[in-house]
């Protein structure tokens, strides 16, 4: 998927929404449990009641391959399921030597048919640059996680006086483009966000820890806003898992719309619609 | 499996040769490709001749991936084929918030029952630790890579002197013991190898990278070897397609059987056997 058509997208919908697919079967509605695949069931259900609100979907890998090569079909067909013109992001944070990163370059590229997969950095240049030759799909570098163990690594100040995070950004923003690369920087990340965006001020920002993890989406929107949006916001079981309503339909629906009309806000306030 | 049977296992077959399934179907003997699987063919075949002479194999996912759920199912069938008592270890640096952690801990010891899983450490505490609640279950994680890209990050100083690898096997020393956790430390690392060992002991290293990417078996084993051995040196391409001979198995076996004695005469140098 080309930039201008993200932006677009989001243009279109008001929204800059990423749903992500993190499928637990012990959480879903009794309803899906009767059918033969009760995960992609639901997601099947999950991306009809959403679709309309939001851009991107996002499932997370760890979540099919714990059952093994009858999960990695789900995510197969749960991906072939995503209508045409909203981003599918794998989230698998892969990343090893050159040889072997171009071969997960296939899996989620080629095979999968993946826009865009998030990427560890810790192995360097050669493990990233892969993922870069592929025509129109994306490279999500990890920068800033949203969870506590981003302050072990990521945070910690080098002899230059840059963090981690910083070099990681700074270096990669040589190795592509706008076009195709994103950095993940967690919503609970507060001012490192801010950070990012300016080193990075064309770059798509893909933003988990919004809801379940406590991140704040106006804090996002402050921070990492640009005239283009260029943030892709994720909020996985505050929506699949809503339990607002009693029915699971308009549960699901009115927590995606409410996000939804938030984010229509914000890119509204930011001129961007 | 459990360190004092995998530091038996390595006496008494005087090895510790780790053979890397990363099987490219390009790559493999015409012979297999009339196979209704051509890769787990192969797989089976490189088991069958190289199990005497080593101590654990390495499937790397990206191999098995690229080919979907098929890829994933004969992943399946190869850690199945593995005999007992050799170590089966999954490399699919992984690593993700707490929560996906554990289901990629289920995916890989669970589902696959293979022995260790490798990590990479950039997003801290709570993305390791989930993998080692797991029983007689191996975290090997990465510390220094065998790739060009590992001075770009890996090597970097920190403020307080220390490299991040450093930094890195530091911390990572409070979260478990040498009887589940491991480090990836290059072949190709020279000092760094020394420098891993002083901080860890008594762990296990996986070391890649001797072979094709051209590090020395004796350089690791005089700055990584302890006592105990407690090193696990892998080869994967200069064994899996090796061209020292017309014929396949007996190119395999003699590659193989070169770096079995190499590795006794070292273990019986330093005083291992």
């Amino acid at each position: 998927m080309e930039r201008q058509e993200l932006i677009d997208t989001i243009k279109e919908k008001r929204s800059f929404l990423c749903v992500g697919l993190d499928t637990d079967i012990n959480r879903i509605p009794e309803e899906f449990l009767q059918h033969d695949n009760p995960m992609l069931a639901f997601n099947k259900a999950i991306i009809d009641i959403t679709s309309p609100y939001c851009v991107a979907y996002k499932p997370n890998t760890a979540f099919y391959e714990q059952y093994g090569s009858e999960g990695w079909k789900t995510l197969e067909q749960t991906l072939e399921y995503i209508p045409n013109g909203i981003m599918k992001i794998a989230d698998a944070k892969r990343g090893d030597i050159g040889n072997t990163s171009r071969q997960y370059a296939k899996a989620f590229f080629d095979n999968l048919n993946a826009d865009a997969l998030t990427i560890a950095p810790y192995m360097g240049r050669d493990s990233v640059q892969p993922f870069m030759e592929w025509k129109e799909k994306w490279t999500v570098l990890l920068a800033v996680t949203s969870n506590e163990g981003s302050a072990d690594f990521q945070q910690q100040q080098l002899k230059t006086e840059e963090l981690l995070y910083e070099k990681v950004v700074k270096t990669a923003m040589n190795w592509s483009d706008s076009e195709k690369l994103m950095f993940v920087v967690g919503a609970t990340a507060g001012e490192h966000i801010r950070r990012v965006r300016e080193m990075a001020p064309d770059n798509f920002f893909l933003v988990p820890g919004v809801g379940a993890q406590g991140g704040s989406l106006s804090d996002v929107a402050t921070k990492g806003m640009t005239a283009d949006c260029n943030l892709l916001v994720n909020a996985s079981r505050s929506i699949i898992y809503a339990k607002n309503s009693a029915n699971f339909e308009d549960a699901v629906r009115s927590a995606c719309e409410k996000l939804q009309r938030e984010m229509e806000q914000l890119l509204s306030a930011r001129g961007v619609i």
